[in-house]
């Protein structure tokens, strides 16, 4: 148990619960649409390319997802693509949008047993403002946190925001997400734990080769259920 | 000039600067694009009743007006729509989310004025989070306020949320805007005070026939430019 509670961040998204495993399936059944005009890595390089090119427009969320997937597909057939294949692709969009919230192994009972031992629990997601509300709600897991907040973008300024918004001293903010960009460097950069929980599957923008050096204050963890024995040895 | 100053709530859409009218050329453009397969009226019904539909998937905003567009247009000609004609409609929404921003008349100088006299501003908004938060950006407006909610939903669970966060009291609240439903209606429900400032267009969605009764709270103002000498005379 460290020498006073610390201020705990969640990341929500394949943190909490499943998500990059819907945009799997999603992408695979796209490249399957446009089998007859493109190879898959021809069609996943174009729409990567896209949703780059958009994120500044659009931001992070599955709608985002969605008109980029359609304009790819535009843009690969040379509008050869049919319309009731596009609207094939808004049908994937919303199949994620509607898709129940599926819970991590382990997430409500470390919750309640972080929750039980006096930390303050801050739920931290990016993306689309109404479909990350529906999945907190969805998720049950409300009640463990003091606040959920849904950010359009985890970078250093945001962190700094939530952080002075909460009265947290950053050497006091411990951050868990599966991440290394969004959840864990920002986080190490302002001073803060950082515990890392890979996902088995990350979105090419959320990849990062080197974090920030932070000695004694970055680890990776199995599971989430990990976290608690981690935060009982921080000083 | 009131006994104390008071909470200032302010719309930001249609209420500090331009929107609907960018919506009512997109769906001028829109219905030009399906004239040969039906007239505007039953694109134009065809086309809300799909966005009523999506509304709790999509949430408000520019992408889900778009999404909804293409799955109308889709609809509308039995997916006869060509590729190309879907590609226009993503490009309506596109150049509304890449359009600047337009402050109405007299916006900065009426901020500037209400917070000079020790009244606390906020910017309360409901929509697209990463779209809004653009929008206060460019605005230039983010310095008058103490703080910009971005909301999905502007109902009496959202302003009472807001108030207690902020520690204001409702019967100490005013909320400005154009939208009787989203931003009138619930503030006077929960006591506090509204000025509503009619903008010259309405979304369908919008609209309200009947506001609760609040005999003294209820005010209609030609132009925001009116609100310091509304505030003046409140108790």
């Amino acid at each position: 148990m460290p020498a006073e509670p610390l201020a705990l961040g969640f990341d929500a998204d394949d943190t909490l619960w499943h998500n990059e495993t819907l945009f799997a399936a999603a992408h695979q059944k796209f490249h399957a649409l446009l089998a007859a005009y493109h190879d898959p890595a021809t069609v996943e390089r174009a729409h990567y390319a896209t949703e780059l090119r958009n994120l500044p427009l659009y931001g992070y969320g599955v709608k985002g997802f969605t008109l980029s997937a359609l304009e790819t597909a535009i843009e690969l057939t040379a509008g050869r693509v049919s319309a009731h294949e596009l609207r094939e692709l808004i049908a994937l969009g919303r199949d994620i949008l509607a898709h129940p919230v599926e819970l991590l192994d382990a997430v409500p009972a470390t919750l309640a047993a972080l929750a039980a031992t006096g930390h303050r629990l801050l739920l931290i997601t990016k993306g689309d403002l109404q479909h990350q509300e529906r999945k907190i709600a969805a998720s049950g897991l409300a009640p463990h946190f003091l606040a959920a907040e849904v950010v359009s973008e985890k970078d250093d300024a945001t962190y700094a925001r939530l952080l002075t918004r909460h009265g947290i001293e950053p050497a006091r903010f411990l951050m868990v997400g599966n991440s290394l960009k969004s959840d864990i460097a920002p986080v190490l950069r302002l001073g803060g734990y950082a515990a890392h929980v890979p996902y088995p599957l990350t979105w090419e923008h959320e990849k990062l080769d080197r974090l920030p050096p932070a000695p004694g204050r970055f680890f990776t963890l199995e599971s989430l259920r990990d976290l608690p024995a981690l935060i009982a040895r921080l000083p």
